[in-house]
């Protein structure tokens, strides 16, 4: 069986050594021995639990920077171009650059949603880390592409019996206003027959809501309550414009929200969520980076930090959020809106650790460590990997890198030249 | 006399070779022949000029994370309580890492406000980076401390005479609510005589704004054109709480207001920077860290990328500060506030030049440079830094690195242990 031992490690607030047995944190105490382990000497590394971004669209790493400082309507169709123009190949090295970009900045697990839920998991079985994938239904209301929808995410979900360990399925209906009423309520039905996660845009803009207002004469959140889908199955994107009630729904069926500070506000969708209020009504809060179209990078570290300070900002409180509930979000919020028994180092635990380097400026002087790996540190300070007791990177060293960044370029550059 | 040359680099837009002779950027083109030069292969880099960051205290990198999330009274009397025991040992090193911090996010020049500028420019000449050095008058309206103050600041002025030419002196008045009239005077004064700089804290808080209009009738900024003071060679650190008439003086006088985007966001000063209306007007507009007390780093790519998200956001415009804006006030907008001929990868300006690695998933696909370099990638993306000529850093490699984490750890240690 796998054996790794984390000599000296700085977890939960002093030295300690961590022991891996198979995919378990299976001890962890003041000096462990261990002969058969491989040794990781860390006694200037810190280990936290991997990050899991909660929303994103991992392959669209092959539209990153393609569309920038553009209104939204003309960014949007600019990306759709791109995005209709993607094949097989392209989503393959698009995952996989997505996945090396995100052991690269301390993420091992991530919940996608897009389509070609079979590649997206051969990506996540190559890199070793984990992915909730989810076939995306979206039909703008025309019945027969509904009906089309229904059959490829049932199709998706077959093909998703044979994924290993590290993937698992989730259903996603894009959002409220391009899926019809009846593929929502399919959609939410498939999801708990089938004990899966339900993943969904969700009061992302202000547009959204005064068109929901419009259409359905309640929000976006009631609306989906109205349609008996609010469950701690809904991972609910953004829910950036709540109403009181809606936060009051959300934490009365602990739905699980998802904030995606840096698209918000690059794509100016707006910037006061309401994250200590969905924390006091009983939803479970949790961040994305959504996908590298809207923001352009994967970086959990760096969407923590901006989290925190727009949130210490809008609210004139320097207290607002902080760190140990910014540091749950990043990690064990999520792990338990997906059921998985990860987001902590505590023995018994699944073996999802970043090894944080702590000997550069960052960490200098180190009186605090959460708040040099928040506020101070960028991504660079995550040394080494480990997913599901899994060593996916070493020294900042992923195998197979050069060939993916190789492969991924090549596929950006037949992409544009496919659109231009 | 030492000539670099970069090889097939990507800068303004293209390939080409770039000569480095001496301290200045000597030919631009796209081949260039060099025998005698040290050759570094740029083939996988792109060249910009070095970041400058326009308010910091360089030292207070001793004061980095020692007191988090708490309101704005008690943390800053933490900060004062830290400060009053820092000494010239743990100065020098604090100054030491500062500039080892910037050099690795890849500034070139910084504008300091602190004490002990023979320190401060001993670790830039030591570092190979340039520094703007300013005694910091604060006299609290104490006849006697503010005669001591006019005093020190002439005595720190002489010791500057034998600065290096990587150094600069500057004049600094803490703020109009800490600094009398007479010495706010004297000090314009002084600056104007010596054609100095005068570096100020301008309208950070709303707070500062209504005591402004209780004490003197008037806004901070227009108490400041009252007294002379306005002009191109003010460098007004925050300048956020400006009213459109405050705006208009700005512009009238060719003042620099620098923005510190992550110190206003982490103690909630707050986030509308009025970046485009003082543009507008024709104030310089530029961008600053602040001290590691208020925001935990030196990262001038993070604040870009934090400065611009955030006025896309509160502006609700996509198209906000477009990147050519965003990145002349990292570099060219600065260099010209200091009179430095810098900030621009030319011919004829000094080679303060950052080199970025590019092979990499920041970088990934590569649609487009500035965007993966602002949104995407992470201060580690800085490769190579030469300042004035000088290689400081090679392949994220500084000389001596290693002892001034040590020296500047030690000096943490000892510094809490004195307060504790």
């Amino acid at each position: 069986m796998n054996e790794i031992l984390l000599k000296n490690v700085y977890a939960r607030g002093k030295r300690c050594d961590i022991l891996v047995l198979g995919n378990i944190i299976s001890k962890i105490a003041d000096s462990i021995d261990a002969p058969a382990a491989e040794v990781i000497d860390c006694s200037r590394m810190a280990a936290i639990p991997g990050f899991i971004n909660m929303h994103t669209h991992a392959a669209m790493t092959m539209t990153r920077s393609a569309k920038e400082d553009t209104p939204l309507m003309p960014w949007l169709q600019h990306i759709w171009k791109i995005e209709a123009q993607i094949d097989e190949e392209i989503l393959y090295w698009g995952n996989k650059l997505a996945c090396l970009e995100m052991i690269k900045t301390g993420t091992t697990c991530y919940n996608d949603m897009y389509w070609g839920v079979g590649i997206a998991a051969r990506a996540c079985d190559e890199m070793g880390i984990r992915g909730v994938h989810s076939y995306c239904m979206l039909d703008n209301g025309d019945m027969v592409k509904a009906e089309k929808e229904r059959r490829a995410l049932v199709r998706a979900w077959e093909e998703s019996q044979s994924f290993s360990s590290l993937n698992i399925f989730s259903v996603s209906v894009h959002a409220p206003y391009t899926v019809c009423e009846q593929n929502m309520r399919w959609a939410n039905e498939f999801a708990r027959e089938h004990d899966l996660l339900l993943h969904i845009h969700l009061s992302e803009t202000e547009q959204e809501i005064i068109d929901s207002q419009n259409k359905w004469g309640c929000s976006p959140v009631e609306y989906c309550e109205r349609l008996g889908m609010l469950s701690d199955r809904m991972i609910a994107a953004h829910s950036l414009w709540l109403s009181p009630h809606d936060i009051e729904l959300m934490g009365k069926y602990g739905v699980t929200a998802v904030h995606n500070v840096n698209s918000n506000l690059k794509i100016s969708s707006g910037y006061k969520f309401p994250m200590e209020e969905l924390i006091a009504a009983g939803a479970n809060v949790t961040l994305g980076t959504d996908g590298c179209g809207s923001s352009n990078n994967l970086d959990m570290l760096e969407a923590l930090k901006t989290a925190a300070l727009l949130q210490k900002a809008w609210r004139k409180n320097p207290a607002a959020i902080p760190l140990d509930t910014l540091l749950k979000i990043g990690s064990e919020n999520a792990a338990k809106a997906i059921g998985l028994n990860a987001g902590k180092i505590e023995e018994g635990k699944l073996a999802d650790i970043v090894l944080i380097d702590m000997n550069n400026v960052w960490f200098t002087p180190n009186y605090d460590f959460e708040a040099n790996l928040v506020y101070s540190a960028n991504s660079s300070c995550v040394d080494t990997v480990i997913c599901d007791g899994r060593i996916v990177m070493r020294g900042r060293k992923v195998e197979g890198e050069q060939e993916i960044l190789d492969n991924a370029a090549a596929c950006g550059e037949r992409l544009m030249s496919r659109i231009l």
